[in-house]
């Protein structure tokens, strides 16, 4: 057991937005919460899979909505408690410790607040290793655990329980729901055992979230390479394959577009060298190619770093002249089965090109 | 009690169609479905609310979306039993009797199939006198009674469980559900006492809607004017306002869209005396004027019947050239009160005028 510090919630945060491959939403609202509750005296525990008792109940909290709109909405961390005690009573026992759902982006900071009010641990894991747009998007979910039931809940107190069988229906009536009731919902799901979560979520994933910031931190202040820090910290994480940079530029062309909740797009990165790579993105980053090569693709994760500053860069802000780094770091190995990559591969994502391995530009 | 027999099913299909206003769907499917239940030697009691004890649990079944994909889905008429189930745990006591949620198109027959598959009785009474499209716009949801908990559930097995204060909250979230899950749903909502529905709802609709049935029946073997057995029907029935011919002519002018699952327009009539008269739909026919004189305007009823065989004609099926009879048909006037009216009189649909009392064409 950890009990994490205001320094591990800062570091946290740079790392979930690193993972985060440009959206996610910002952990930043969470982050403030999670702050404030441990001025308060609170504590937050995070746990190892390997400390949860096999049949523990264990579930998974996030939020579920347009990160823009987020911001506007005021988060005080005890919305799922409600949502908890329902799961409690469909599942008969009570829950023992929450899992992040994602540590990419905001839904790495959410879970600690609600966890920290309730007294309960959260999971040092996740079941993304980055941030996904959608619910049946998990390790867990593909493994075959249902994200149902599924407690959505707002700021009025407004709750809809989701019953199916088949996890994107889950996804789809959650969206709707989320839509029907402002733009941001609070959601519980897929109740695990101790031992499912053993099983089938991505270990070690939060604590890797918060080496990355401690790496960019620790770089910052001996004035060391950020970028080899943040690389070093990746490889010794030991939850992705392979991390590399994959291309150094300019942003020299932005085309973006608002729709329906997602910012879609592409940038063009200009290198020194003369080189065009071209950035897709919808919410999170999914592609970047010069001419036809491959650099990386979904689920392969690409995060866009300031060159100068090594800050992670949501899509939403890339800016046209921006320096920037283009860092490939390679999925989990369980996102790399046929199965997961009909969810959480270029086909999940409605690409038309096979998963290849990362390539850097040479 | 009263068991139902096939002549009620077929009487009560055309008092639902007329009392449908245009819209609420077509009672057909419920009715072949009630038909194939007493073939079966199933029976189908339907009971006054002063028979139910005043502790009863009752409930509303009705489905959600837009008629025209209902008709290409399959209807059990057992959908709603795991949903009932799921209201009875929630409200701890068994469901004693189904309350149609409205007489007025498919979902006046509906409830009798599932009411009658769990060996319930259908409760002789109904929330709008009519159809209206939207959940919060039933007697007893002026009164107070909440919506919630609403139990949702689709042809797979799918449901949600809603939760709000809130009716037109509710309203928002199960159209988004019925969205998401293909465009057509089951709806368990309003739970009541026995109580409850003698205070707020309005008793006698679904006879009335047979006795419309009857009397256009019995018009039909004697030859005599089906109008005048209905409007005497109506008188008889004790339910509604006062009810007139508005107009009759000819349709010579119909302007009308399909959009998010509504029949939205205008057709304009012509009358043997060169008097047009503008009909607006939206789904319903909700407002009848010529020039700037009102005619008749929601929350009264306005039912477009073809001249020569007094069939109602739904919005959609309305065509250049039909002759018809305009019938306005006052509300109940416990949708007359000034609370009332802005939840279903014009304001309740946009409409920019003042209720006024029916106005025939002279």
């Amino acid at each position: 057991m950890r009990l994490l510090t205001r320094t591990d919630l800062a570091d946290l945060a740079y790392g979930a937005a690193l993972l985060g491959t440009g959206g996610g939403g910002s952990p930043w609202i969470g982050r403030l919460a999670a702050e404030a509750w441990l001025d308060q005296g609170g504590e937050i525990r995070m746990i190892t899979p390997d400390e949860l008792a096999p049949d523990a109940l264990v579930v998974t909290v996030a939020m579920v909505g347009a990160p823009t709109i987020m911001t506007e909405k005021l988060f005080r961390g005890d919305e799922m408690t409600e949502a908890l005690a329902l799961l409690e009573r469909l599942n008969g026992r009570p829950v023992a410790a929450i899992l992040p759902v994602e540590v990419g982006g905001m839904n790495s900071t959410i879970p600690l607040v609600a966890a920290g009010k309730l007294g309960l641990p959260v999971v040092d894991a996740d079941g993304m290793a980055r941030a996904f747009p959608e619910v049946q998007m998990v390790s867990f979910g593909i493994a075959g655990v249902p994200a149902a039931p599924m407690v959505l809940v707002n700021e009025h107190g407004d709750h809809a329980l989701l019953q199916s069988e088949d996890n994107p229906r889950v996804e789809a009536m959650a969206r709707a729901i989320c839509v029907a009731l402002g733009g941001v919902v609070h959601a519980a799901s897929y109740s695990m055992s101790g031992a499912d979560v053993q099983a089938h979520a991505i270990p070690g994933t939060m604590s890797l979230a918060i080496a990355l910031g401690a790496a960019r931190r620790q770089a910052r202040a001996t004035g060391s390479d950020p970028f080899a820090s943040v690389l070093a910290a990746l490889a010794a994480g030991g939850v992705h394959g392979t991390s590399v940079v994959l291309a150094r530029g300019r942003i020299t062309d932005l085309d973006r577009s608002e729709r329906d909740g997602f910012t879609l797009g592409r940038a063009t990165i200009t290198t020194a060298g003369h080189c065009e790579v071209v950035l897709e993105f919808r919410n999170e980053n999914l592609l970047a190619k010069t001419g036809e090569q491959v650099l990386a693709i979904v689920p392969d994760l690409i995060s866009v770093l300031d060159t100068e500053t090594a800050d992670p860069i949501p899509t939403e802000e890339l800016r046209y002249g921006q320096r920037v780094t283009l860092l490939g770091i390679g999925a989990p190995s369980v996102f790399l089965t046929p199965r997961a990559l009909g969810v959480v591969g270029p086909a999940g994502f409605g690409l038309e090109l096979p998963h290849s391995p990362l390539s850097p530009l040479t």
